[in-house]
């Protein structure tokens, strides 16, 4: 600001996270569109532009914004470089352009003297004149002589006063070239800036786009009895990526405690093979920074890294702040953990459940600083090592307000790192958690079926406040979650759910044995008998009835087709199956837009009559055109609005249109 | 905050306006009541206050809050003293609450070794021990012996340890007396206080509930020839008062300018006996400190004020920054001006109109802060004098800042100060002036004459955000606006527009005229033929086809049913004719709502059936009822929702019905 007091009134900003407490998040290379509501008393023209800056030490570079209509202004810059940009908005009074409205509303009124009115626009111009040649000392910017000329000369004319004639005023006040040259000079010294300033969190493109893949790395070579290492995981990354995904991702790979480590099915009796679960961390060879030695060595680990980045992928570690009794801290700082009266450090509850092998982490110390700075460290260290992506495990059973340090703290180093909050709990916790840092979130995807709760649930996600700062990370299943409706429908469930994750956002993933349509249930749950959570897993990567085929195809058309490439763009269509749900997904570029329709019912097949958005298409209401659904390669001839569809569960459950 | 960092999430607080910038408005004795969404990680219960304060040197009051469901809290105080009420919320995770819930989890999942349980909860019940007396030594509250030794009973009972029987901790966790000893001493030190505070800026009750009466103190006996002083305005005050009006409202009273004088209907020529624009202020005799000569003196103002006191009522002034030519400002301060290059000071214009006989200030200049003192000045000296309300005269044409500055200084040293925004302008603006400090706005009201027209703007001011800080101020007509309404609709049209201010706003007002049907306009204008801004006006304050009995009527129900005493109570019902508007006026104790029905077409009869909301009455949905027209005196009987009612302008053209 840099008049006294605020002399413009700018409010109502749009996107704005909880009055500017939080960042919106954009992708490098997006577009920030700004909405606000901009007035000034009187009758002064006002005028406003968007300014923004990566950092405080670079200048702040602006754009015009434009009037709306009902004090209603826009304006938007491309964000690029990954970190924060901040941003504002400058508003001010414009002198000039009040005087030609003034001069133009009084020529449309019948006045004929504007003998002292001239002169004011002569004043004007010529301030304009002084502020370009003190902007020319500073050569900041370069005005043109022929400009000063030019501004000298409706100077002079506007100082002929009474022998000024009214049409050579009127030609004036008309003349574009001086509105262009005056608008390079505007009087801004009591111009008003938004405060305070905004911020954008910008993202490298993998935050927004990315199929993921997680797989237990001592299951990969699928023997029970065999654990796999670091050494034997190429064949099931290379299988990743022939089916398209871009990011492996493996739960902790730390070593695992040996006090009260579980056996299989989360028994409370362990056998001596028994791998115990990968979330006990630490034990003799270490903690959070180290390998669990049948996995290999750091260095195996630094090896795989390369050989996945050399793929083009990337990998992704878990974080989860959980110790095992025989975690270096508990000897070292007894002071992070609970104590109870009996002298004895509280494990893990979730009554009835108990978690034997697992110490929470206390954060409500009084030396809650040297907790804090070590599990940054921790994170540093791993991000020294090249992984650039945390999937952090149960972030809403720890302070919001550590993630939010510690995400900043990192980000601030490593600007490229990608957080996943893997929160499964009430909405206002996962929101805050995005709102505080987290890149990307978990979603209740997992449990959204039917049309009405996908369209509610996916309209929340991207068409309210939350598609600024929340992006949802599609998973059909987890090793913590195996969904009733995988449960219960079989194959067809599989090739259905795998086409809305990718679909509906442009982050997705899968945890291994999706690919397998593995569905066997521990008995009226949702968790997987025999989970790989406790034991070595048995798998033949190629089983019949795999829908890797399905999967593959998919990330191609996700990776061929931009609309797919972002989740904002998302419109769902009327179809008159309930079980039937249609949308459209727009490409950016107004080509390509995709138009998809999926049978949600596993077990019949299913037909109605959907409503191509024909407006959003470019069509006219009885167009004819044709259609190619890109999952089958079969096109079909449709016209107008109204065309009928039938989905058969087993064979083809879903259609993925091009609009030719 | 207690707490190193926050702990407890405190978010989407209800009603907040601009996330905080602007205080909400209440009346003294009424109620805050705040919503927000409270939650904290992990399993912890959360315990939560409302807490304010009427100034910083007071301790906090407090009380505690309800959880609603989904992390959605509530709570409530009442505001008292006139002036800024601070408040915030404060959370914590209460320790013996979340032990309570473990322990009952845990014995509701069959675990039934509590060995250390109990010996967690004996430790949770001697640190409260240890609060309660700590609380003791500062002598703040006081601890009764008999509770400590309760406390230490329960702790004894507890370090049982093994030898506590399951039945007695079953006991002793669902023991009242226990949980409300302990509520008393909870652990707060990591709670958490929502950041920045919050204000309510609470008025007296006429801010909210009054009658205005506008008359030009120089027409006060209605001779056209001879101008009235102070000492000729008693009958007119008690003529309003008699009408059941609260407030007298003159224009401004100050000198007015004789350079530029406007002369009958805003002529150029100015006769002698002319006695000029009431706005162009400023001339021989002085400026806004000082009485126009021609209205008395001081002494004359002050008799006149002390006599509309003693009457119960209250005199509003206008506040108008406009200064004539011989404004003493003028002269000693010509740095306050718009100068031209020809050398003269620019007066006001709004092209083509032009407003030779009044000077605007300049807010945007080096010694804006004198100015601002200055104006500061004239308000502080007119409270000192015992005038505590204004009525702003165009404040949407100065800096809003100054407002936001002025009204906060002035209220600051007399708090019982009213300011009304006579703004007509865009909606941003009026409501950004509300924001600011405004105690009461200016409306569209004088415009909204459909039934569509009024629900819709009726439904925004009292049931959006709008409701928590612009107060509606309805003015049927003013100095400047006959609507064509009344030019057209005729005595039924008065009538018509005199129940729908004085009904869907507590707070309205007429300019006197209304009460006669005054309706010559200048031709295809809204305004009045022979306009008293510019001359004497001729009146029979008590001519044939006056409506004064139904002015009085209306302000004697009012000041009888506290439903019409608040203005956010609004909810319309259905009609089935669209001329006919219905609408309830529910009171707080609900008992005496009102409900209001008038037909809006001023040329016809009008008939239909409306629908009762007999659930909002307490109504079974076939009841019998009778009901009262308070305008008529005439009963009904009506039963269940749908009943007929017949309106005609000429003799009836509303009811206001009371349900016996």
């Amino acid at each position: 600001m840099n008049a006294p007091f605020p002399t413009v009134i700018i409010e109502a900003l749009s996107p704005v996270i909880d009055g500017g407490k939080f960042p919106i998040k954009r992708i490098t290379g997006e577009w920030v569109v700004i909405e606000a509501t901009i007035f000034k008393e009187g009758h002064d023209i006002v005028r406003a532009v968007v300014k923004w800056r990566s950092s405080a030490s670079v200048p702040w570079q602006e754009s015009p914004m434009e009037a709306m209509g009902n004090d209603r202004w826009k304006g938007s810059f491309q964000v690029q470089e990954i970190g924060l940009t901040e941003y504002t908005i400058e508003a001010w009074g414009d002198a000039f352009e009040s005087w030609l409205e003034e001069v133009e509303e009084k020529i449309d009124g019948g006045i004929t003297d504007f003998s002292v009115e001239v002169l004011e626009g002569a004043v004007l111009v010529r301030l304009a004149m002084e502020r370009s040649l003190i902007h020319q000392g500073g050569s900041q910017k370069y005005q043109s002589p022929s400009d000063l000329e030019k501004l000298e000369s409706y100077a002079l004319r506007l100082e002929k006063g009474t022998d000024l004639s009214l049409q050579e005023l009127n030609a004036i006040i008309a003349d574009e070239p001086l509105l262009s040259i005056m608008r390079q000079w505007p009087d801004r010294s009591f111009s008003t800036c938004y405060e305070p300033s905004l911020t954008v969190r910008v993202d490298r493109l993998r935050a927004n786009f990315a199929a993921w893949y997680e797989f237990f790395p001592r299951s990969a070579k699928g023997s029970a009895t065999h654990a796999s290492t670091f050494r034997d995981c190429l064949a099931r990354i290379d299988d990743a990526k022939a089916m398209g995904f871009d990011v492996i991702y493996f739960p902790p790979i730390h070593p695992i405690g040996i006090t009260g480590r579980k056996g299989r099915n989360n028994s409370l009796i362990c056998l001596p093979d028994d791998p115990g679960v990968p979330y006990a961390i630490g034990g003799a060879a270490g903690g959070h920074c180290e390998i669990e030695p049948t996995l290999g060595t750091l260095a195996d680990f630094e090896w795989l890294l390369k050989e996945i980045k050399e793929r083009g992928m990337e990998l992704a570690l878990d974080f989860a702040l959980n110790c095992s009794p025989d975690h270096p801290y508990v000897t070292n700082h007894p002071e992070w953990f609970f104590h109870r009266p009996d002298g004895s450090i509280k494990y893990a509850e979730n009554p009835p459940k108990k978690y034997e092998d697992v110490f929470p982490l206390n954060f409500n110390i009084d030396s809650w600083q040297e907790l804090w700075n070590e599990l940054r460290d921790v994170l540093m260290t791993w991000a020294e090592r090249g992984v650039r992506i945390f999937r952090i495990d149960n972030p809403h059973t720890k302070p919001v307000a550590f993630w939010q340090w510690v995400i900043a703290q990192v980000q601030k180093k490593y600007p490229d790192t990608i957080f996943l909050s893997e929160a499964f709990t009430r909405s206002p916790m996962m929101k805050v958690l995005a709102k505080v840092g987290f890149t990307q979130s978990y979603t209740y995807f997992s449990w959204r079926n039917t049309k009405q709760e996908l369209e509610e649930y996916f309209t929340e996600l991207t068409q309210t406040e939350m598609k600024n700062y929340f992006r949802p990370h599609l998973f059909p299943n987890t090793p913590d979650i195996l969904p009733y409706y995988l449960q219960e429908g079989g194959r067809p469930a599989f090739l259905i759910r795998a086409v809305l994750a990718s679909t509906l956002s442009s982050l997705y993933g899968i945890y291994s044995g999706f690919e397998l349509c593995e569905n066997t249930p521990v008995l009226g749950r949702e968790d997987y008998a025999d989970s790989e959570k406790y034991q070595l897993k048995e798998r033949d990567w190629n089983a019949p009835g795999n829908i890797k085929a399905w999967i593959t195809r998919l990330n191609q058309i996700r990776k061929t087709y931009s609309a797919l490439q972002t989740t904002n763009n998302l419109q769902f269509c009327f179809c008159n199956n309930a079980s039937i749900i249609f949308y459209l997904k727009r490409s950016e570029n107004n080509r390509d837009h995709l138009l998809i329709a999926v049978n949600l019912d596993p077990f019949h097949a299913q037909s109605g009559v959907v409503e191509v958005p024909l407006h959003e298409l470019g069509l006219s209401y009885d167009a004819s055109y044709r259609i190619e659904d890109l999952l089958s390669g079969e096109s079909y001839y449709w016209k107008g609005a109204s065309n009928f569809i039938s989905l058969n569960p087993q064979t083809h459950p879903a259609h993925i249109f091009k609009i030719s």
